[in-house]
């Protein structure tokens, strides 16, 4: 048996998680919500770190500054009475109606106006809960109709309106960094910045770039058909992997927020393997040791029993896949099946150093092509011991 | 009927393109090559301005330096009498077995020193032909297995490599710009820079990024499941984008590289708008002026007669679909849908001209979010709109 | 500019697509719901035909008998004074939490006999109501995890379901005839009955099935990947396009439901085609003369106006598109070149009349592969041809 | 460590499987091609029972009588010798450019018949082998645009196909029965016959529908978005499970062809707990007593070495899956778990014995949905049970 999650281990959840009540497309709430701070201490039993949220998780749209503030401090007071960290903390631009377009992003002036001062007040919150991780998900930045929307505008909009909100936590001092969440679509049809890869580029366009990085979902990037892992890889060889939502989904399809793990296992596995090993060639290397936070959902036929098994089932799959991607790293065989497959002779420069190009197309070398093309290069033998270890 | 193609429509084709047999995973050719220049004339009498090639498309992977020069003399020799320009040049990195791991960032380190002189080789062609740029498609650049690569160092690989070409590119003084084509599979399972946001991102990190954009193909962002023409506009909204390829491809399979426009039309229309009408709220914004480059294959059901009437479909569908975008983008009734659903809207600033953070939230607006929420935006309408343009 | 549709053209909407008030997985509704009877008039104001509808759309889950009886005499007084025809009528099993786990197939036997008995009920409606279709969309008939279901059981039931509903239909002689909705996903993980194919496969195993055909939705084939047309092709080779439900849909994602051509064009193009104009080779061959059934949602970004708009927009689709395709099969050179590319000769059996096998194993041809594979078939310009009445 | 496979496993590869040299739509072979009857022996060793073949796998396209007699000849000798059954064998009616718009429905009728030939030839060879099942992969029926098959001829001509093949089967008094391969694309952009549920409908259309059943492959069918357990399982229910083609697929990309369980484990955890345990509510239910038929391809990074690593992993990552399936429906838990869910609760009929539609909408039973909705389904503990049992 998997050993009962700890505080090191940084697992955190997002209140609207375990707090979804089951409304999808189809039908209605299947089971009832609890008041936001009724998760705190189930969640610190559980072996919970820390809880996020979106304002609108703790208050309702239109509460006032009061209700905010009560809400707010009755949340902090429960997870400081748990023991949980509150590390992270996001804006709702997408629920309610006037963000049917979008918030930094919407075609109607005003709703930006409204939806950035939005955002700006949750960063309140954020610095004052203790977070160090601000979230912005643009879920309605988007269209359905490659008509509707002046797409030069569109992403000048989303870097005035993300410029603004990180100018506005340096000007304000707080220790907060910004993590961009990529999808490809649902709840619009085209999402801007529908990868990690996009929203990269977005933020190498930025004037406060420095303090914006990603928070790449599991299901997100599988949604664009792509390798989480890989986009997680390129995120943190940038240096901008701040925050991560691990989930599972099972291929093309609505985003299905599953238990983690419970969607492409091998893939969660090396997903694992890069957040607790790293770079096999570079054990000095860049390290995600942020959060472990699961953005994920109950399946709607699940009732509060089973919303706690599947939090549970979060915490205990990635420490499972964490006690084996270990194995597998220290496994001798492993070692010498990626020296045979050349894992770590990629790391080293393909010119050596000092070598100039003219020297290099110069050099006479002993190459022979049809030779070289018949390396056996393993990489099915290695993928095999990793499913021995994942399974074993 | 649609007029002829002109030169001065800076249409070009890949001799791969009317050039392929029809191998494919489950067959052999199903028609006859013709020798390299042997193209030109005919599709210049069809309208084309231009022509591009890999290295190995003119001479063969293992050809002397000597047959090399000949070849390439007699293609340059027939594109000049055809009035074609060469336009672009590339690198098969892909086909020979030496790259099962990729060129630039294969496991093997003499291979990565063999592919890196190959594009060298090959970028002196590209000068030498007069090319202006120098596409590269890392097709083999990837992997099946997470656990066969280190992500980090193929990431470090790939920079380096594409820094020591645009290097070399800048010391030799060649008037030459690199466009990076993304894809996110096949022939490898998962390839690295698997979109246009991908590549954008690696740019960034680039030491000499500023010769080096995008070449986006249009069923290679579809095949990430994604909106080419959203990823034509980031790329050039970052300046980027340098070269395209053009076909058509249905839904989320092998690389189909139909006929431009016989895959998603609707897309295909607003792809041709947004190349030659730009974006509507930026009359003096950013336009993209280099080359219409086709990058397809005539169905494999066709012989020589279906290669040239797949070529002229290409220009054909284009030609239609710029006429049917011009009208569109001059219809008053699409002006008065657009000023309805606010596209020009987003062109305006969230903030006003010098206004403070500070001063922005403290502004007392008038905003009825309720209110503000009934807006029809009428994007249905201007779709229609677009529709009726397309089809009536 | 189209004509305006007519009731000839027998367009009919669901009472839940114009009356779809937005609410999605994640915002609340857009706009408001008007009564179910206020529609009828605006509908066939529009050109409408028919309406349907889902037993709740009409009245509340828990309505009594009386509640029930009234609403649907009010409802089909409105139809009547509107001059529409209420064509089709289905049951909602999957809104209500109690069908989480499915109506027919919910793993708990109580709620089977719940939802068996609430489709029953519906079919006395719809026979009441004068219509000719039910349509029984198995929305939650699924699961997510593959563990979670007796999967012979599902079928097991499923069929005891059908026939037990087809049963009844007959018992009563009720001029109804079944539609089943196929859907790959979407509220469930994995639907049972995901493609036309499997709901055909499951048609052949049932008692009474002479009585039980398809309602294939454009969206939902194209959600697995598949082509539409040719589903309907399928359906209609074997006897079984009872219903359509059209509309549109953007690749491998959530379930769109837009406006009917603002998916993939071309193959809406296919789809009218089909539908109006048949099978080219075989002139007195099965035709689908049902109704032409809109299933689709207006954007949530839209208002009452853009409700409007979106339902003419989905008539005024069909229209064009088959004014096109009656140009398309009149064409002499689409005559020419469907002779070409050989598109009649399919109809010609492979064996001549007569011919047995061991004939056919005898007889001498002279038929040479290489030869016969020289053939152009000219697929591509008859798709360009297609193209050109599409757009020309 | 997993156990060696042994004979009574029936584990059989194709020989184009280990054969396959690794040309793919961008590269050449990258490595050597052995003679058919080369691969016995060593598929012996390693622990197969079987093998299969394509006609062309063991003699040319062009090979006259005698050459043809020669090869398969020498096969079954190697066969023989090895101790391996020659347990299924299919025509090529694909490779070659003849067949470019199909074999049994080209629109080419001189194309047909030479192709129903070539199949009805290969039928007699697979007799003579003493193979029990005759696989039919229509890879080339179908087509890239809709406008160039009349679909409804193509189902036509499919059924004189399969039925000329069937009743020649019968009238050779042969002991082979048919397994049609479904595949919704690759190498044509749609594939007539693309899921299991397409193929089992056309079935039920033939005459000699019989001796015509199903031959999933795991890749094929999750290539249509789809379960393929859920495809095998209606397969079975159908009583039409006649074959099966194991593999692994990463998602909606090219056809990869992977080792099995190198693609969605957990899937191929659920499929081989089918196929070696059956339907939970069922112990007399059906089950698949055939050859487990891996169809797959070593990864073109490999040499021979990894051909054979590969092969024994498809074998080795069955076994340790059935191994897992066994503890796992043999855990105390586990069937707590599923008599919690109500996993075994689906296999009771909805109605009552006896029990006439009549009484049943007359009975009075106390129902309180409201009540029943709260049922905490668990069906999330259940997944992570199995995940245990998977990776425990």
């Amino acid at each position: 048996m998997v050993r009962q999650p700890r505080p090191e281990d940084k697992f955190s959840f997002g209140l609207w998680t375990v707090g979804w009540t089951g409304t999808d497309p189809f039908g209605g709430p299947s089971r009832p919500a609890l008041d936001p701070w009724e998760y705190a201490e189930k969640l610190a039993e559980l072996g919970a770190w820390g809880i996020t949220f979106h304002d609108n998780d703790v208050f309702p749209f239109d509460a006032d500054a009061a209700t905010r503030r009560d809400r707010c401090a009755k949340l902090k007071d429960a997870a400081d009475k748990a023991g949980l960290v509150v590390e992270m903390v996001t804006t709702n631009t997408f629920s309610h109606p006037v963000f049917k377009d979008g918030g930094l992003t919407s075609n109607d002036r005003s709703v930006r106006r409204f939806g950035l001062r939005k955002v700006l007040r949750t960063v309140d919150i954020a610095a004052e809960m203790g977070a160090t991780t601000f979230v912005m998900w643009g879920g309605r930045e988007g269209a359905e109709y490659d008509g509707s929307k002046d797409l030069y505008a569109a992403l000048e909009r989303y870097k005035e309106g993300l410029d603004t909100v990180a100018g506005y936590i340096k000007s304000q001092g707080y220790d907060l960094r910004i993590g961009l969440e990529p999808k490809p679509n649902e709840p619009r049809g085209d999402i801007f910045l529908p990868t990690a890869g996009h929203a990269l580029a977005l933020i190498a366009q930025l004037e406060h770039g420095d303090i914006v990085g990603l928070n790449p979902e599991t299901g997100h990037e599988q949604m664009a058909n792509l390798n989480y892992t890989h986009g997680l890889a390129q995120a943190l060889w940038s240096g901008k992997l701040f925050h991560i939502d691990l989930n599972g989904q099972r291929g093309l399809k609505y985003d299905q927020d599953l238990v983690f793990g419970h969607g492409d296992l091998i893939s969660a596995f090396f997903t694992v393997d890069l957040l607790e090993n790293g770079f096999p060639g570079y054990p000095d290397g860049p390290r995600y040791t942020g959060p472990r936070h699961f953005d994920y959902k109950p399946s709607r036929t699940e009732h509060l029993d089973g919303v706690w098994e599947s939090a549970k089932a979060c915490m205990a799959t990635y420490l499972m896949l964490a006690e084996k991607a270990a194995a597998f790293r220290a496994d001798p065989r492993v070692q010498e099946a990626m020296a045979y497959s050349g894992v770590h002779e990629l790391a080293e420069p393909t010119l050596a150093p000092g070598e100039s190009v003219a020297d290099f197309l110069a050099a006479d070398e002993d190459f022979d092509p049809e030779k070289a093309a018949e390396r056996d290069y393993g990489f099915v033998r290695l993928q095999q011991l990793a499913l021995e270890h994942l399974i074993g």
